[in-house]
């Protein structure tokens, strides 16, 4: 049995860093979910390996809160474990370290193992056979849990955003990361150089393809707390109206 | 002595893939910058090494020509080496390959050599004392050398771009690699569908800054070859006109 975590070795390059000197979170993200893919894969439960090639792992939800953030030229690590399973969702846990072990912080993720072709959630008691000797609740990831963004009457409409070639990954849609580095540039350079980010909470709803009309609803809920709720128009049933992409809430410090 | 050429090894991600499933270009232009600034500073001439912390080595051009485009999953290689080094200006050549050796394409690139404070370009026969014995001219980089873009009377504006906080890397202006993302997005899905991007040049000539509007101008001077010329509105001299950021031509198959 391999180990119940899964360890890689990053460094911060000069390409990957804000005009703060500062890891990106869109890096910090790929990071994490490249992780995730290595946990999954070498246990035998990766993209790959589940009921041949039919299924695919959805990232549902994720929190990523740094108490510091790595700057240019630091090395750090990404770990992970599946803190859970319960029905049609995992939820896996990371600590981001730096060289020395004293941790940059932590991030949680929920994900569900949906079909290629029905796009169905698996039940993932039928995996637990596989998966659940690597369930390890005893290792601690001391952040709250995805706490939700609720966007009251209040929202402004702050940005409209159309879906670009560069927006779309191989799945066919908007790529999870280009979300994050849609919602940090709502932020002025101004706001930035006077404010830390120190967590993003990230939920996914629905999917958004090439060319939608992304808008961008947000909302201060606490001082520095911004809720902020992706809208796209769907035309499906006939008449227009609004339907959330993604839901998210940004702390700064 | 070093060898001349320096080689990274890269594997092609599943973040940084396009909706083809094929390596993106601004991935393969980020380990393009970093294969350079490897070869230079294991040699003494990197961005720190060079009269103490006050030059770094700056980008004025760029091409890169591929025959055939990496896929998620697959290996390659970058290599580089200096082809010549004349007044101001640096030539360093890339290729890149398959595993297996296989040529998928190669780069070109043009370098000078400026001071954080002044701005002003170095004379590299300065230099040539630590650079020389480098070049390189007998390495074969068998594409052409940058050919210009030249817009006629007939450009249209096709976009308009206002530069955000993700835009600006640690250098505080827009990421030359941000540019190529911008250019690559002119371009809608259907005709990446029919097309293949065979090679991108790019010129830069002006920075951009935080809160910029560029302006992209694009006309089709051959069939499926694009020239661009990004502007900005420039007020310093007291009236607005528009000034040339970066020109490019993107030529596809």
């Amino acid at each position: 049995m391999a180990a119940k975590t899964e360890t890689i070795e990053l460094s911060v390059d000069a390409f990957d860093t804000d005009y703060k000197r500062q890891l990106t979170w869109e890096t910090l993200g790929v990071g994490i979910l490249k992780c995730a893919e290595a946990h999954a894969s070498r246990r035998g439960f990766g993209i790959y390996n589940v009921n041949g090639e039919n299924h695919t792992w959805v990232l549902a939800r994720l929190v990523i809160e740094l108490n510091n953030t790595p700057k240019v030229y630091d090395e750090y690590k990404i770990s992970t474990w599946v803190e859970s399973i319960y029905r049609i969702f995992s939820n896996r846990c990371f600590s981001i370290t730096g060289s020395d072990g004293t941790p940059y912080g932590y991030a949680r993720s929920t994900w569900s193992l949906i079909s290629y072709s029905s796009r169905k959630a698996l039940d993932l008691n039928d995996l637990k056979g596989m998966m659940s000797e690597y369930v390890s609740p005893e290792i601690e990831c001391p952040i709250t849990d995805y706490s939700g963004a609720r966007l009251g009457g209040n929202a402004q409409q702050v940005m409209t955003y159309k879906v670009k070639y560069s927006d779309i990954d191989l799945n066919g849609h908007t790529n999870s990361m280009k979300y994050m580095e849609h919602l940090r540039d709502l932020f002025t350079l101004d706001y930035y150089s006077k404010n830390r980010l120190r967590r993003v909470e990230l939920q996914y709803i629905r999917e958004s393809f090439y060319d939608d009309v992304l808008l961008f609803y947000m909302q201060e809920t606490r001082e520095k707390t911004f809720d902020v709720e992706i809208r796209k128009t769907d035309k499906s049933s006939g008449t227009e109206k609004e339907v959330p992409v993604l839901r998210s809430r940004l702390c700064f410090e």
